[in-house]
């Protein structure tokens, strides 16, 4: 059960290639992408479950607010492991939301609901599912940024090419909302 | 966004009673039910999600083996914040495996694999994401077991009421093995 896998994403990954298998994975050790100053590691995807929910993890160290954007056909969670995430979501009513989440605790953003986080403590990290009647978006992630082998965080900034800008979120159901502000005042 | 909801499941709920509404619940303060010597939280259920998938704490004591079952509509992922739990899988051809998982590891089991688990310390928690095709099933824990108020671990072992063994498990799409044998050795 250490085995590891070729698959579409990976040359070696610990997700089987085939769906309906039982598998582990130690922490860590999912399919891992930078992407800015995150790393992002997929432990469940869409083509493990029907693609009715996937599974990853975001670590960061302590930084600016990320750019707002919704996601018109995806449901999102935000579990906090380690560390400490401010979450902010504006509701279907245009009212602005945020809070700290600390250890524990549980943020959810629906469809089409504005979103964006700032993690304001070092090795923090975040347990995602992100998924919703049209499937899941897990690929976003390398797709934008960098599939990696490393296990750590990025030791430049990935930032991406502009041109995947005008191509990747809409692929992957985001919608950047570079207008957007908060007005919870934090 | 610390109002509390009268939903169709409990009188007071930090989930929102209206899905399409973001919203923040801290630590341990999900819809409750106690079911045998674990308590199991639900932070969201196929309400929030157009039944894509659900999102739920477990956490008990060091004990025992669970029940081996299988669900064969339902992927289940396991992931381990606290502790300790040993995870045992069948897998479609019959093989079987297990796997201590301490904190971050990850399992998953697919439709229609028998699975048990055995917590291994105390003061474990299992984070756990059961959906399919068919829905998601979170409320099976408080339909077999006590839905509570309480914060903690049960005081004395919920043991479900004979005949709900009847009728409850196929509602949740929970198909007990009551002749099932682990071959495994742990």
């Amino acid at each position: 059960m250490t085995i590891e896998f070729a698959t579409q994403y990976r040359d070696r990954s610990f997700i089987p290639s085939e769906p309906g298998k039982p598998y582990f994975i130690e922490k860590g050790m999912g399919d891992r992408a930078h992407l800015f100053n995150d790393i992002f590691t997929i432990y469940a995807g869409g083509e493990q479950t029907e693609n009715t929910f996937n599974f990853f993890t975001c670590e960061g160290p302590k930084g600016d607010i990320i750019p707002a954007h919704s996601h018109p056909d995806t449901y999102e969670v935000f579990y906090i492991t380690d560390g400490a995430v401010r979450l902010f979501v504006e509701d279907l009513e245009g009212e602005q939301h945020e809070k700290l989440l600390t250890v524990g605790d549980f943020g959810f953003v629906p469809k089409n609901c504005p979103h964006a986080y700032r993690i304001e403590r070092h090795h923090s990290r975040i347990v995602g599912v992100a998924a919703g009647p049209g499937g899941t978006f897990e690929r976003f992630f390398e797709t934008l940024g960098e599939p990696t082998g490393e296990l750590g965080l990025p030791r430049r900034t990935v930032v991406p090419e502009p041109h995947k800008f005008g191509t990747v979120p809409q692929r992957y159901d985001v919608n950047f909302l570079p207008d957007h502000k908060w007005r919870t005042g934090s």
